[in-house]
């Protein structure tokens, strides 16, 4: 069976998350929906990572298997014409080989989370990006993020119901970035992992914002972080400035 | 009366347009709206600009008279929360003289132009730019667009029922910018003069399109412009790619 690989974009708002679950809609249900109704079939939409409810992409990967060897344009487009109007595109569809898995395959991911900062509410980037009213200090911020990197015990910023075998896990990049805005200002925070626990990344956002507060020094961070405790860790960021950016194989 | 100036951001989709009308929801219904649930009193919102309906703006200005002596960081946020959930935002609100008039006073307006160029719908940029299909040659674009720099009659570029006194205007700039993305490319057309005819930017954009897909020669622009006659400007680009940047004084 020809098995492709799926790139997808979706804006999480209005959905419970990216997996399958009783109720709700959900970014792999729309697509289990959308191949059924472009094959017939119905098939399992293997993600590289479940994304939660309001949580975005913009380079997710799955892949599928179907029963008739379609060129991969065809299989993109006639996705996309499925999708609609939900917000969720297939950027690109590719043939892989068979032993290929969204998931397991998978060497790499990054994510990006978006800080803006200002007073007036977000109108066109709302359901986007995280709105904090008072400015942050980014260097500070750096400073507590190059605490994180490397391989630790992420215990402190893990979620209570997370199913990873382990917390330790190795932090590749994590980088504060500021982007001038005409009225206010933009962080963003980029994280890159081989893998990541649940509510890893929006755990050491909320967490640094507290730097950038100034209410935590750089160094509480570390402390934080060596306590294995999560209840050291800060207040988790929103979901919806979270963005599944990239998928490496 | 204090009166004072606005800078505000709309998602200009739901919205049948800036200007108050009979039937439908408008930016300036609005803001009046807004005005009069914080103050009681029913003002008159005067824009810089009329935005046609599903028209974005990161920059629009509007002045209002109030009765009273407010602080102005105190009707920014005051309007923000009696805005609510409308998709508009007051970014900043300032005391200015008399005989500031948010219209007549302006020296100078910027829009902005999105195109999003790729082969998959748009899910997190859906109703913010408008998708095209097709590569465009962004060069060939810019070299239509340099036709139009100068003053000029834009007859051709100026709505049917336009009310501006003449058709001639200066148009100070018209740039064609490509911005790098991980899927397609983004082409973002920025456009300055001291004002503008109904229509002209989104006629402009569309007339640079037939250019950038090579259906036109740069030459052709400046023959469509030459020939002043509505008929030969190319399909109007929609207006969910344009956006108020900025207004001058």
């Amino acid at each position: 069976m020809p098995r492709y690989k799926l790139t997808i974009e979706y804006d999480g708002t209005p959905f419970v998350g990216w997996q399958i679950q009783a109720a709700g809609v959900t970014v792999q249900g729309a697509l289990t929906d959308a191949v059924a109704r472009f094959t017939g079939e119905h098939v399992h939409v293997q993600g590289a990572g479940r994304t939660d409810a309001g949580v975005h992409a913009t380079g997710q990967v799955a892949h599928i298997e179907l029963s008739k060897d379609w060129r991969p344009d065809t299989v993109r487009d006639a996705l996309n014409a499925h999708l609609r109007p939900r917000p969720i595109a297939v950027l690109a569809a590719e043939k892989v080989a068979d032993d290929f898995h969204a998931r397991f395959s998978a060497t790499g991911r990054r994510y990006v989370y978006r800080i803006l900062i200002r007073r007036a509410d977000l109108a066109l980037e709302r359901d986007r990006a995280w709105r904090v009213l008072r400015p942050l200090d980014a260097g500070a911020m750096a400073k507590g993020a190059a605490h994180l990197v490397g391989r630790h015990d992420f215990t402190t910023f893990r979620a209570i119901g997370c199913q990873a075998a382990s917390p330790v896990k190795t932090l590749d990049r994590l980088e504060v970035e500021t982007v001038a805005q005409d009225f206010g200002s933009e962080i963003r925070v980029h994280a890159a992992a081989r893998s990541f626990l649940h509510h890893q990344v929006r755990s050491m956002v909320g967490t640094l914002l507290k730097v950038g507060e100034g209410a935590w020094t750089p160094d509480d961070v570390s402390a934080a972080l060596e306590a294995r405790d999560r209840t050291r860790c800060g207040p988790m960021a929103p979901s919806a400035g979270l963005y599944l950016a990239e998928v490496r194989y």
